[in-house]
């Protein structure tokens, strides 16, 4: 009997924001499983902001997206059917296969991971990909100290809420950025961030800095970009350290992205900026994923999933990044487990 | 017999390029000698772009200029008279003085020269703040490997010229921008930079850039700011770094300095810009003119000053620097030695 994938493509490169153009919905037969490959069905499909960069034809970290090929990026998945001594039936994996229901991988194309250990989501997130950008971002290059004041942009998504508890686990001040009031109670009351600015309901972002950072900003943990940025670096203290890790408000516009020039600020506060992507980092994952782990343990890390359902709903799940709708990790739940 | 000493003040704050409304010479006694005191006479007044960031009221890494004092700088003087057994007359010291004829200096506000070992000028340039900034944003900041590019804006000048041939020196590729054909065949003929481009003469920087960097940019030493800097920042290689020294482009610009934003490029290239002042390495400044002086002796490196003379002239010698004029170290000649 053969299976019918489903697979989600890139139709075309978006110019501004994706919409139902972009993507394609196809259907075809699941090739066989060879000797030393699996068949994988797709339980969790991660969506994270940066695949947005990977959707235009442009040089970058990492290559863009094949048009009328299947949307790479990090998922979850069993195995139903395995010809490979590594892998059994019912063995959970992570790989980059992407957005589709069913994928045939070779043996190091995915990696085993425990179910038994922690939820298997968290793979994608806090002990996963954003887990690691937060910890790797903030600690080589924000290097916060005890008692400094951090200021996080996107601070409740899966990155930025991760990076202010554990700047709380340092002894920082932490202030955090984001856009609703539901989000400010969630970096508060339950992630206990000393402040919250709603840059969306605030008239003025700079003064609300000045109020949430009497002492200034020693870090700036930056995943927005445009003008949150501009206001936050009018705060800077000396030797101010901001790691750029994302620059979401930018994505989708379609000018080109203006603002003041940063030379001036930099050398009046001997400040830094500089941009990474967690894959910089490759080399460090175990030492990151443990630190984090154990926090999780000690439950001095928690963490929030936004889960929607479904495989056709992928796409929108995806756009909901840019509309500012998720809470910490936004994963998309295409399969029950079969084997558990 | 009382001297008559000369000073120039800061008449007024500048809005956009300085001029004569800018600056107020007024003559006075120069006061007694006390115990433990010298009297110095002015010999070379140090103009330097950073001055121009001092005369307005921002805040910055340094204090502002007052409104009806004397402009201060770096200057070296003769010691015409001591009531202080430091010192002797006929001695050369350093210090912070300004743009004055004479000043009567407590033992601690100078230093002592020595006129044997470099001419007396080379410790306000080569061997001086301007040669330690070059030093340290290179080596500290830029950290060129062999075979890398370095690229270096407002080359000719004091800091750029020395950057370039001590980045030769430690075997990289070396690409500078500056504004004349003479400052161009000094950077290639003289200093052997591998390339060199004249902005002003260009009809198009990133191509130039291009064709001089065809491996792409390491580090960019920025002296300059603005549209010269968002050019180079387009052929940046992956995990480059900028030394953010200067931006005399835009220190007299009178609207707000507004370009392309740079988070996204220092995301895509995992890029680092460093804004420094040479002030943050004092710990170190012995090192640095230790290796500074040894290139030197050992003639890996040159220098070049643009002396103007007159005491008159001052004013109008800073502001040669924002007209592009100097070649090297700007300095301007106010007496002779007399007692040499």
């Amino acid at each position: 009997m053969t299976l019918t994938n489903q697979q989600i493509l890139l139709a075309e490169r978006p110019k501004g924001m994706p919409d139902s153009n972009t993507f394609k919905f196809v259907k075809n037969d699941v090739e066989d499983v060879k000797e030393g490959q699996i068949l994988i069905k797709t339980l969790y499909v991660s969506v994270d902001p940066y695949m947005r960069g990977r959707m235009v034809n442009a040089e970058s970290y990492i290559e863009p997206f094949k048009v009328n090929e299947v949307i790479e990026g990090g998922s979850i998945g069993e195995v139903i059917e395995s010809k490979s001594d590594q892998f059994k039936q019912g063995d959970v994996v992570i790989g980059m296969f992407g957005w589709q229901l069913y994928y045939v991988a070779g043996e190091n194309e995915v990696r085993q991971i425990d179910p038994s250990i922690a939820p298997i989501t968290t793979h994608l997130g806090i002990l996963g990909m954003t887990g690691l950008t937060a910890y790797f971002g903030l600690f080589d290059i924000g290097k916060p100290k005890e008692g400094e004041t951090v200021v996080i942009s996107g601070a409740a998504g899966s990155v930025g809420s991760t990076v202010g508890q554990i700047a709380k686990i340092k002894g920082a001040r932490v202030v955090g950025i984001a856009g609703s009031d539901e989000k400010i109670s969630y970096l508060k009351d339950e992630l206990n961030f000393d402040e919250g600015i709603n840059y969306r309901t605030t008239d003025n972002i700079e003064a609300d800095l000045q109020w949430a950072c009497p002492y200034g900003v020693d870090v700036y943990f930056d995943n927005v970009g445009g003008e949150i940025s501009d206001a936050v670096m009018t705060q800077l203290n000396t030797y101010a350290r901001m790691p750029i890790c994302g620059a979401i408000s930018t994505y989708n516009q379609e000018e080109p992205d203006i603002g003041p020039r940063v030379q001036q600020t930099l050398i009046k506060k001997s400040a830094l900026m500089q941009g990474f992507t967690v894959g910089n980092y490759s080399d460090r994952f175990k030492e990151g994923a443990q630190y984090l782990g154990q926090w999780l343990q000690e439950g001095k890390l928690t963490y929030r999933e936004t889960i929607r359902e479904g495989f056709e709903n992928i796409p929108d799940a995806f756009l909901d990044l840019f509309r500012g709708k998720n809470i910490g990790k936004l994963l998309v739940k295409v399969s029950e487990r079969q084997y558990e």
